[in-house]
């Protein structure tokens, strides 16, 4: 397997990630991690477990497609491990009153080959936020 | 090299960045990153590059030694690329009103092996955040 295959396929990953996004699709989503995925996500708590049925209900609390776009990606691979990181903007409708959000955000993605491919088994996403005594996730950033 | 070797030098970079905020030299943890390194931090913008007297500034806004304390301590390693991730206790005395603040953070570090041993290459840091509107930083979660 050459280096250039490994990143193609990983490539594919974060692609089959995106159009699970846009499709709405939470289980080919969930199809691209290991089953003991360890993420640290946006939202509370500190860590999560991969959740599907999570997914599917954080895809329907918007209108349409969520659209993710990802940045300055670096790609690193060694043998059996690799990690991505870049920075992602998530637009999308909010439902129901149909106002437009986006959103840029941190994103590491580690990953392991398995027999079934590569697969996301370590994935952290997060916004920075304001030191100025206001705690407030700088949803507001741009790159 | 052998696996357990590379598991003890990872973590004595992990250790040399705790024992630096410890000490409060920032010239020891900056000395365990790549000097590329792209460090995405809990406070704006969304990445920064390794910044040693940035560090020390911020070091030196606390009384005393600031102690961290990594959990749940997952390490992979394959060939030159190691990646590690834990939830983490920051705990320090607030300057100059001397009150104890502490807050657990998510982290994830990505290592090369360089020849000058293992050195950080990517470090992301980060809280998450509530969703019920108020947008505010979730710095009271605990494991």
């Amino acid at each position: 397997m050459t280096a250039e295959t490994d990143t193609t396929e990983i490539r594919a990953v974060l692609d089959a990630v995106r159009k699970g996004h846009r499709d709405k699709d939470a289980a080919a989503i969930g199809a691209q991690y290991a089953e003991d995925a360890v993420i640290f996500d946006l939202s509370p708590p500190l860590a999560h477990v991969l959740d599907v049925s999570g997914i599917a209900a954080w895809l329907d609390t918007w209108e349409g497609p969520v659209d993710l776009q990802v940045n300055d990606l670096t790609i690193e691979i060694s043998g059996d491990l690799a990690f991505c990181h870049g920075l992602s903007k998530t637009s999308a409708t909010t439902k129901p009153d149909g106002q437009r959000a986006q959103w840029w955000q941190r994103l590491t993605v580690c990953l392991r080959r398995t027999d079934g491919g590569w697969k996301i088994v370590h994935e952290h996403t997060s916004v920075p936020f304001y030191m100025d005594g206001s705690y407030r996730a700088a949803v507001d950033l741009e790159p």
